[in-house]
């Protein structure tokens, strides 16, 4: 600890390090969403993050040593954006987030599932997913099928089957 | 859902509620630190929160329904805060963040220990901690040995230890 911080607890640490909301919202969109790019993160926001937020706090997230910035071998002029391994271990805590969210605020049930399938699967899933995505980010081998593309496809379903009634009932 | 919600996904909505990182500080004060007034929660802050953020941060979490503040039939002149049920609820989300703190913050020894004994314990001693803050709080009936107490003396032992070493350094 040193004296840029308020107190040594890991809540308040945790806290102060990812700073205001959105910080989590852009990690959130990378984990799941898989978007690693400035553009992407900035046109797909489901919450319209600003464009000077988006670029503040993916800088503050590279000084804080949650994502690392490089050139994308695909892409000369973009940089591609990949999350480090305690950036990685933060899909517990947005696991509960997710869980606390979908039982005490207005969540949509499209928006829902990928939260509940989360928290039904428990540890062992969570555990399949930060493997992903340290295959995906970090280059580390990966093995057995998709979480995210699992949850992605239940998303779609979902969605699908609420357009599907919202025409049934209209 | 309603137009004050930038989406209805579960995790933005939990970040939304919440607020900032005030929020679920003076949260965390109540529920490890049974800190009831507001005048104990400004003076006895690791943080040092400021009077008129904690007075706010209050006033919003019982407008969004995770305080109730009350007459404290001991202290006439004395408000008193108590946990509603979602706020119970954030035991899992605050597990979270102090297991990754005290892997990726410079958490101090001593406040990291409740941490860890939450984390190691697991949902089975959360749920147990639950159930104890709703007999607190909510006036449920309790059993079972006090969580809050065992945590309470493992940090107080935690101190003693690192000032008793402290001191042999010294």
């Amino acid at each position: 600890m040193n004296a840029a911080h308020r107190s040594g607890c890991p809540i308040n640490l945790t806290l102060e390090m990812l700073g205001d909301r959105w910080s989590l919202i852009v990690i959130r969109d990378i984990i799941f969403g898989n978007r690693r790019h400035y553009r992407e993160l900035l046109t797909r926001s489901e919450e319209g993050i600003a464009s000077n937020i988006l670029a503040d706090r993916l800088r503050r997230l590279v000084d804080a040593g949650l994502l690392t910035k490089s050139d994308d071998p695909t892409h000369r002029q973009k940089a591609l954006y990949s999350l480090t391994e305690p950036a990685i271990q933060l899909v517990p805590l947005l696991v509960q987030m997710g869980a606390w969210g979908r039982r005490h605020a207005p969540a949509s049930p499209a928006l829902s599932i990928r939260a509940r399938l989360l928290e039904e699967g428990g540890p062992g899933l969570w555990s399949d997913l930060m493997a992903e995505l340290r295959s995906l980010h970090l280059g580390q081998p990966t093995s057995g099928p998709s979480v995210r593309e699992a949850l992605q496809k239940a998303f779609e379903e979902a969605l699908a089957a609420e357009h599907g009634s919202k025409i049934a009932h209209s």
